[in-house]
């Protein structure tokens, strides 16, 4: 039977893990939450974003005369190494969890109190010296901690995810380059449109990702708007007065970021729009590389009885009974990513609804749902650009034969001839098997020196505008 | 400026246009809900499930001595008429409405008042002779009689789309019926697979409507369970003794339907689960609905750069700038649709979920979405069979090069030559750009007669079971 | 039977009503598309938003030297009367239709084309003299008229949403200062927390409308860049030199927006990623709205066994059996109208996601669910605004003894007895029945003094900072 | 640097760790998944399902003549540790997976073929002796394995879940019995209404549990279909006659469960329609279990400002800054669970409308969700009943303060007054401040003894039926 020592709450008495840095309060969290298995300490920045804050609000407190130097020091010290990954596994709490955080505060205030003891050479559990809610919660309620501890998190996290953005949209650029002469014809409805190149085809994915890039960063920034001080409903009550610009000044410090403190603290501890819009822009990233990892798989269906237009670098054999078949397992993973953030979106969307009076209850939900995304969604863009595109091949020869034959090449002709002519035309073409400037010849439309001046490849296919 | 007459509810006295069916009640509605511009009498399947429980409500209350013969007369008369198509242009209030369906109820309410007062020779407005609610309204809340006006109202809805979805099923079946001998190769994950028929392929799509509609059916029947006779809560307040039997069994008759009445009123009057249900089996019957139709683009895509195996019946030019160009409406339309009634099941979702203690306050979402859902596939599916899929044309010459140059067709040589000879067979192929025989003749791997019989259609593709 | 004028396109000749404005194109799309029974005519903005486009383009083509001076005064003047409302009966395609948006185009290119032939002293049909695809389409393909047509409806239809959100944020505003000095229990979790004012709680819902706005302002300006210029697939092929610049600067001049063209054409014509950022931008509203509303319910629970704390105005009689009810029916509809919006955002979701190489077909479900959504939530705001929020009563007197007599003070003693202590007391006074402060007094841990100084207004209850 | 061996793909030659029981395929799908993190073991019904389905093909190959006994029982002795729980720590594949389940299929045939060879002893990677492809996937292939395997896990799950909701049921209906002498007033759209028991409250949370095992029984029965034998498409391409009926003998024999194979093989291979299916009734359970606990929230805020009709047992401190706070953590927790499920749903509906052609290729996030959502669901309704609704208290004396000062009786008059007269007795009643039988009295409306017998109990609260 492993050591305990006992501790101390409203309901009483409880043996804690004698060598467990959390305590009472993060015990009774885990046997009231044994839902997912999943506790908070899996994702780092979520335990980096508690320890910025708890720090941050130790150096106000400090500052303001509450907090004595000397317990100040031990607790700073302490995030320090939390941000440094250390004691990560004791953040043991589910991330599904009730009480709208105060279980992963109770957590944090916990373990950061004994780390801190243990720094002032006591030993954990001598709360009288560093006190998980009288010192390291001091002026702080979950409910302004929790909020800004997940934007301190969600702003790392999406830096974490413009990169690995960046690096896919590099991808799809190298490859745009590279095909920038390869002539296709473009498709809508899946149905024969008008010539392009496939350089042009994987320019759009790039300049897709560069927009959505964009976005992510504007609403990112939305995070910087914090309401630590807000404590309990936003009134600041039990925080002294400056102790918000304080707390948030060293905040903005620790982090390097422009933090800055919500006008309506009110407002602000109970309104999660701020993730209710980061979510969005996830989802909307997640549909766009869902569409370009589908266009991946259908240009690349094939080999022989698909359109076999480019071919995607074999990762792993396809088939348990279908030797020699390989699929495109890495978009076809993408898109199941894609699936999970617009399904998470969609549980933010209820738990934000489900938001009443002055706070809104069911962040933890809503942490959980944007925690799961960025890491998925990270870890998808890295994959698809370097196992994916990086190897991406194409077949010129196989696109210049359809465009040639194309019915297509009609619509080049509309200018000259009129839509009723031309549809004509490409009726006819379409019924004999003929090619369009065939039908046109033999029905002396148009000179040779029309035909070839109106389906030249420069009419065609302008060149695009260089890169932005 | 047109004539009104002046009616009076417990925020004092307005008037109503003189000619209207509808009184005070349905007036303030209307100012109160200026929100879709869609109201209630759009969908006729609503308005005779009202109509039908006001009857059956009224007969119960004659049998149990409540309502004298020619007051009940008139009402049954009053609900006839609604239901043979009447005075649905009455029903006026929009289909999002305040109140858990109260305006609907007392839109009913006044309507069949007044048609039956002017049945009994009255003019509109007499209200002491036929009242909305003291006699029409008598033994009933709207927290009973609006859910069972929409069970009635869907049992009609869910038997027009069950026959629309028969008529496609027929109308892919007999497809498959003309396809059985066209030879193709099966794709998963768009890479090709190993042969079947086209036959095979399209049976597939009617076997599927097949299995939905029993879906359909086991869901519908759930909506025979009816809380009529709750009253307000469940508690049957105000309704006298055997009411609730007398009413469900006037019901059943006058529908042909064995409704029942539930066992635990006050779980019933709360409890919109059978509608989540019938929304989610819609759900699912748009999936593959799209799925289908997905797939219908996928084959018929082309003409010339595409996988072109089928062509689909041209309903309207495709484009405005590309003449000749032919697009698959039909099936576009169709995944719309489902995209909808996927969406409307989530707002059934959002609004069962927000119920409070006694009752959903926001089943008029509910019956909107259901009402939109039954609609709008039963459209799709009867314009998908006759304005597409029974003009389905197949061409077969494509389909069966694509299997004799197939790498596919090496799968049928692994139980002979086992998963790593055999994959290297298919390697060899694909970079060799010749056929599966050849590189086994070439290796010597097996005799002609071997090949012959591995590779013989028979083998490939067995002859599906007889249908069910 | 109705006279009729006869047509022609590439599937043969056709009927269509002698005194439509549309042609075959259309009359062919009413067909295939018998699904929602809402034509696109029934959105004023959708239609303004193509003659806007439709005239942008005439003048460009008459500024290039492609249409002559009198075809485009003509099409220029049927525009403008549409503009103006004239003709919008005559978009008669469905909502939901197939082919990616070419029946609505085709519908205004007919529409318009027959009435400039009329402007022109010619008779409807006589497409010699204008042509619906060579004349009023010249330049153009649906693939970006219509998309740019949706960019500029949606920024009419967001001011007019801007416009209605102001007003109710203007209306919780001036609740929000007639409630300044009452003061009352904050909740969190539904657990009495520490208290607060009616103005603060009345505020946030003004401040998270504010909010909102700013959102929409940015999501809206995202309609700017246009694809107009890219016909078929964003190569710009059959569109002259300079052509989309010249269009573009027309369309801006015409209504007075600073739209620009795309950088990558290509990119801009498959990427709905505007309108799926903007649906997600009108969701985040209507969760805002829901939860808003959601508060108001519960704040004007009762009259008798509920929180009581308010009253919203009565709007209507609120039950068919129970007199004198009165229920919170705006609240309850707005609620309703969030959960479509959020439902028709899904929609968007999956019509964006399902988008395919150069286009994406499923655009006409995405400008319907937007078009839904602004309108719905125009109306829900407005609406909310003068038919509740304008009218609600506070009980102060309801409000005040709850704060006395509540447990939540404790916490306000939290800085001087610390957490442990604290909790004692506020046990005590739970089980008990007694005021903290008569706890506070029994056990002798503060002097009166230090009581009245902790538990003063001032402290509890700061003054909020002025607006911003 | 671990001890390695070496095996061999079509890719060429791969390194695995030497004890490792997986091989090449799953090192390779290792590498390319680097996704969620949560391996396929971490579910024990999934890799049991795989050991049934393996097991059950191995004998069935047997009885065919195509594996000798001596692999035979290896592979059986190799699959039945499985389902004892040995080696789930090989299943290392992340459950976000590209190529349809192949990598957890060849993760499958690889541990027990390495197994097996150790039972034979062998050592791990000699498969001449036991192969994974050409012994353990004999007439097999992944596309009815793995869809096969799933049936058999999520019957499995279903049976854990609906033993968990047995549970509250009764925790629920003790309840009921405990309060069903407590009168109280019952509550629509958060206005009071009329009278009911406390009893009659919670015996509609045991009912609606209730009904919903009952549609997950029915739901969970449509997985007894299966499709093993199916192999790639449907066709049966490599598997012997027989195999398919044996297999599924065999199956249903080890499992003890009904198992039936598909009726048509290429539909049922193709079509998620029972995982949807099942999603939607696990949403249908979600929704109402959170309907339940907002209901239980509601009902037991306060202590003091809120409804205070129960208590739910205090399980944690409920604030870090509040002392003596205490929050309904556990139904936060479950309303959060069903917010989870709500959107696995969607993830399940984006993974099955994408299926193309003769697969899902998507089926991995579809099991990955349905794994969650059982998991989650069962423990949420395991804890709710234990740690919640068994200690839940009531407070009869407040409730009945409420009817009897409610306006809500006046219901109970309007037999008697009419609705007119009645409105009038509950406007007065509400401004007054007065009770209902005061303004009744006060109007001389009607006599004590009618006032009695009206507002009698008795008449006011039937006795509900017994329980079914």
């Amino acid at each position: 039977m492993p050591a305990t020592r006992t501790e101390h709450d409203l309901l009483g008495e409880k043996e804690v893990p004698a060598d467990a840095y959390w305590g009472v309060h993060t015990e009774r969290a885990r046997e009231n939450f044994p839902i997912t298995g999943v506790p908070v300490g899996r994702y780092p920045f979520l335990v980096r974003g508690l320890a910025f804050v708890k720090e941050a609000a130790a150096l106000a407190n400090r500052d303001l005369g509450l907090l004595d130097e000397r317990r100040a020091a031990a607790i700073s010290a302490a995030c320090r190494e939390l941000r440094a990954g250390a004691l990560h596994d004791q953040f043991v709490v589910d991330l599904i969890q009730g009480g709208a955080g105060t279980s992963t505060n109770m957590n944090a205030n916990e373990v950061i109190a004994n780390r801190a003891l243990e720094i002032l050479g006591r030993t954990k559990g001598d709360y009288a010296h560093v006190h998980p809610n009288d010192h390291v919660n001091l002026s702080q309620s979950t409910n302004d901690v929790y909020p800004t501890a997940a934007d301190v998190a969600f702003v790392e996290a999406a830096a974490g995810l413009r990169s690995a953005m960046a690096e896919l949209e590099q991808a799809f650029a190298a490859k745009a380059q590279e095909f920038q002469g390869v002539v296709k014809m473009g498709r809508t409805q899946l149905q024969d449109a008008v010539p392009m190149t496939l350089g042009q085809e994987f320019r759009a994915f790039a300049v897709m990702l560069g927009e959505d890039r964009a976005r992510l960063d504007e609403s990112a920034a939305l995070l910087y708007e914090i309401n630590l001080g807000a404590t309990a409903i936003g009134t600041g009550l039990n925080a002294p007065a400056r102790y918000a610009e304080t707390a948030c000044a060293h905040l903005a410090e620790l982090t390097g970021r422009p933090f800055t403190t919500a006008h309506d603290l009110v407002e602000a501890t109970q309104d999660p729009g701020a993730f209710v819009h980061l979510s969005g822009v996830l989802k909307r990233i997640a549909i766009k590389l869902s569409k370009t990892c589908n266009d991946l798989r259908l240009l690349s269906s094939g080999p022989r009885a698909g359109l076999g237009e480019i071919t995607l670098p074999p990762r792993q054999a396809g088939s348990s009974i279908m030797p020699g078949k390989v699929n495109p397992v890495i978009p076809e993973m993408v898109s199941q990513v894609a699936y999970t953030v617009i399904a998470d979106d969609l549980a933010v969307t209820l738990a934000a609804e489900s938001g009443q009076l002055q706070l809104n209850a069911f962040e933890p939900v809503i942490v959980r749902a944007l925690a799961q995304s960025f890491t998925h969604l990270t870890a998808a863009c890295r994959t698809l650009a370097s196992a994916c595109v990086a190897g991406i091949e194409a077949h010129p020869e196989v696109m210049a034969a359809r465009v040639e034959n194309s019915i297509g090449l009609a619509t080049a002709l509309n200018p000259l001839l009129g839509y009723r002519a031309t549809t004509e035309v490409a009726r006819e073409a379409l019924v004999t098997g003929c090619t369009v400037p065939d039908v046109v010849r033999r029905r002396g439309l148009l000179t040779d020196a029309q035909l070839d001046e109106a389906l030249s490849l420069q009419r065609l296919v302008p060149r695009p505008p260089p890169a932005a």
